[in-house]
């Protein structure tokens, strides 16, 4: 049995995501497993070493990990050759010289999105890592959703003939913490701490939309903040100013038309927080973030304008719920594996920092669009 | 018992629309219920005179109703002083010249949409009509569909709070005609013919809008032929030059963003052919053509990102369907009801030829803003 | 770190109530979670001495929990500076004489209700404990059940316009003991042992009406012996003098009509034990322990009166269940919180021993009410 | 085959109640079904007359009516001996004259409740008409209606033990007006034009209890104007001055406490638009319009107060519906065919005049409670 053990300096898991869905849900959920299983004889055993600020906070999370060992001390964790690989989770700002250093340091590097504040760093970051000749990857969870591999696995299989047309709803109702506390932090309704769901939200669209339907050529794109102000978590009122809404257009080069709706209050009327719903010449489909609804052209029906009288046809009753055929990870976990695999058998892993930069770049043209109130070109990276 | 005899020509009534929607359901339907009651002792009778180009059909629609009288000539028609009010059902390019003629001869109008190809025209027909000092409505008939009057009824008691977003979805899937036959004309896909769903829809959402949520200030509006060939009821197969999906985006001078997707190439799974989404701080609304679900604030759940589990909160159970409190006539007649009473009895009734001009214009706008790929404003007519 | 200690004398937790809801439920189990957590780095640690008279009874309890401290001799508790607090779940005619004793020796005061047999004791107390400047409460626990928690919700939120009306239904079967065993103890139906459920509910009426609905300006009351004979814990038969059922009007200052019917005898067809059934201009509610179902003016149907058919309105379904948007905590446990939060952090409490004596006057103003069979004015206190 | 004719001159049938549920629901069905069958060889025909002062209206029902004979003229149908009954349906501020008129000139009387404005005047009908010895009953229809005839066989059969306490429920919401129109007449909330609820239900509440529940000795009423202002037939708001709720608490001759809330705006959340619960000894029940559901000694769980969790007892689904083991008549017909074989063979009936005057007498009595906030007595009529 041959075990590559690989060192991880975990950088900003004390944050809710990091901690959660990269510490908890992946690292230690393959640590549980054994490993990353390459063949009978041969796993990947990853090695965590936390890093963060807050050293209570670390401790914290070293005890309820088995005594990991953790640092306030990035330099010496960069310094230190058992770690070969950085990950990043900090909170956007903080990353781009932190990944720069780490590069520096010889480190392979993952990441979070957004990678960077703009395209233009961003890039910085895929150029310096190509030239330090190490790997990296930025972290694109949606695409291993459930949902979207049902998805994958319909364009795949050809079910849909040609696609041409996406609708995407993403979002819910953020409370306003008025009278009852909101599920957010109230850092996303304010533009100078990173907020605004434009730079949320488009990061994901753009990878979703270039690996599932095409590479996006052109957006047009709005935002709005409707709710124009909100309560802290200390109670406090405050003005929003970075929006909560974002209502945008994507072109792709293969002629799909992406429409998306994202938005923190809406209330949700449909399958799931997100559903893309795609419709091809031969069949159209409803994808959430577990489960996806089918309507093949055989079984669509020809609908009658006619108000007098309740619809006789039943619109959800007409489309079919694919079948769960096999088990799926958790998503973050899922790119993990093939994160890791990449690193040692040296895998393909198309998902990396050029492809995170992009997604920095979708967000910084959606504010162009909104800004311009036209459509802007999205040029290649 | 008085009762006010008014005579109509009704002029394209051979057409679909015409026969259907206004003929039958409305004029006829009218006539069986002994009129307009305006009181115990008074009530309006209309007296319909078809017009058409083809005398069998005309002949055909007259036996069907109790033998109306019918003629292929206007002319002869608009100068029978026993037919005060001209209507027109007429396919679009040839409404502009009879109503003019209409006008021209002293008759009061009431008109289908689009009222002209340009809204310069729609202007036009307008200041002649009230230089002339005749009374004029255009049809608006989802206004008055028992799905939007409860929403209505929604907004005007203030069920919304603010309103601040309206997503609308209309459309279905029409067949391309190669396997089984389409169930819309093939002139809706062809320019030349007046084809095209901007040109249709955009008439329809300028009045939604209007007046529901505000006057429309700006658009932005893209279009697309997702389906680029279909066979015609000839079975013969044609290129399709008129867009068959738009996306279009309407700002209005309450701030509020609404957002429709129009298609014919759009397979349904929704509570209906069109549905708007409202969205207000205190609660939302989707409304169909006859039934309206609502979240109020109070229902309102509260939802959690959590991928790896299925939702624990059913997105459709949390809403509630609003009760059906009175009955509701066919959307046409209850508007031909109004604009009888307002010819008869002076009623007021806002939706007149200006306003049917509005709605060409929005569609003017539409092509505009997909063709500068950019946002447009909406002049004041 | 900083703990605050807080010592107190639980008089009276050799009983149900004080045994489970205030010792295993609330200070346990705050003790279990760590104590009250004022901020990361600041909380409140309960350090109970379990005070009674049986004290086989005490050592059971004190080793069920961990080996607490306890005494039968109250004198030298209260004369321990390591217990500042004062606790009392005696029964009601011991508490008055305890309180007092625990207010001459300088300890604040948290206890049960009633305060006292009489509303005048219940003041004497007040201002006893005023005038030696100790911090006081009094259990209002209803007014923390996750169910009036949220329509305390909805009333904050203008859910229902202006209130009107509100019907309460409290009540179950209790067995009369004759062939199956009562759930409640005999002394609940024998007068001169503090039975009656005038005594025992109208407490709680004052509370929740007051902080719900307005100030109780008003009330008629009527109560019944409806089971005039049982069988007690010993298996005798015994005559209730104390009655079993209360038919009280309460009205209030802001105009609401607060009709409770509460009851030993009532089988229950209802959503909960207990109901309030509330009516506004805008909406309605009907709270149970638990689960509000909710009505608003956009869900209320337009019944019509016809008794040869079938209703064809579903007068459960038309009803909308709101959200649990969060976690509730115990009712008991989370005032205890709140008064230890107001004992250390000196924030706000308005639960006070005048509070307490204002439900000893509304139970003594049903007796009188139904004495002369006419309603009573409620005086201040 | 012999066949009684009973002419009846009916008053007041163009009012909606008279036309619906007396013309054609009564008298027309006992028409239609060949008359009343005393046995097989003898049948009573009722042959009605139709009186009131609107002819157009007459005219109408009499043609909607197999061309029934009418007539404007009172004084000539009273001195037409082929019409031994006069039926009354008038408004009640007209029902005492024509009464009266009616037993001057001999007739027997069946007639709408109330009776008269004042039991005084009510006992005077029924004093005159004693005297008089002709025969006269008065409409109590709720006693026919199914549910309350299955509760009363529930009652016969002894199925609850002794009976101590009944729950009455009655009224639904009653739209203003102002946004959707009112379903009942603006006249129910204008004192003086007989509006109140008081004066509308008590007459009901009165035989109801005393048929089923014994005498009632004694009450006390509270009226509320809930909505001070409403939108009348015209669109014209206007100031409501008569009560749309009370809440009424009645004793009776057997010991029952019987509680009744009558509320023209109340929502509904139960099983229907009048509710009975019936508790007793050994079993309850909860009547409605037309089902009854039960709960048995047998069948009644032991709840527990445990509000941390959800109820684990299904407070609905430990009710049984009983069955309708046979048909039932529409309730007014079935009291018509009662009196009517009152007129013709003798057999009993109780429901007179004398009875129509404690109706109103309670609605007085209740007003009178409401008036000295107290409890008032009964007299015996």
């Amino acid at each position: 049995m041959k075990t590559h053990h690989i060192g991880i300096i975990m950088n900003g898991v004390t944050g809710r995501m990091g901690a959660n869905q990269h510490l908890a849900r992946s690292i230690m959920a393959i640590r549980e497993q054994g490993g990353v299983r390459l063949s009978p004889a041969e796993t990947i055993m990853p090695e965590p070493l936390l890093v963060g600020r807050n050293e209570a906070k670390l401790q914290a999370l070293s005890s309820a990990h088995a005594g990991l060992p953790y640092t306030t001390d990035l330099q010496q964790a960069l310094a230190n050759a058992d770690y070969p690989l950085y990950f990043d989770a900090q909170t956007t700002p903080r990353r781009y010289d932190a990944v720069r250093e780490a590069i520096a340091a010889g480190k392979h590097i993952y990441c979070e999105k957004p990678t960077a504040t703009t395209s233009e760093e961003g890039m910085e970051l895929h150029h310096m890592a190509e030239k330090a000749g190490i790997k990296h990857g930025v972290v694109q969870d949606k695409l291993w959703l459930p949902g979207l591999l049902k998805l994958k696995y319909l364009i795949d299989t050809g079910f849909f003939g040609r696609i041409f047309a996406v609708r995407g709803e993403f979002g819910y109702w953020v409370f306003t913490g008025e009278n009852q506390p909101a599920q957010r932090p109230s850092w996303n309704y304010r533009k100078d701490e990173g907020g605004g769901i434009i730079l949320d939200m488009f990061c994901h669209w753009r990878y979703v939309v270039d690996n599932l339907f095409g590479n996006v050529t052109g957006l047009s794109a709005m935002g709005a903040i409707h709710l124009p102000d909100r309560v802290d978590e200390q109670g406090q009122r405050y003005t929003c100013d970075a929006e909560d809404a974002a209502y945008g257009t994507f072109a792709t080069d293969e002629g799909v038309i992406c429409h998306f709706n994202s938005s923190w209050c809406v209330r949700v009327r449909r399958d799931d927080l997100l559903t893309l719903q795609v419709d091809g010449t031969h069949g159209s489909a409803v994808a959430g973030l577990r489960e996806v609804y089918i309507q093949h052209d055989s079984m669509t029906p020809k609908p009658v304008w006619n108000p007098d009288i309740p619809s006789p046809i039943d619109y959800y009753g007409s489309w079919s719920l694919t079948p769960t055929n096999q088990a799926y990870d958790n998503a973050f976990k899922a790119q993990w594996e093939l994160f890791l695999r990449h690193l040692v058998c040296d895998e393909p892993f198309k998902w990396n920092l050029r492809e995170g930069a992009k997604g920095v770049q979708l967000a910084e043209l959606g504010y162009a669009s909104w800004d311009k109130r036209a459509w802007v070109d999205v040029p290649a990276l």
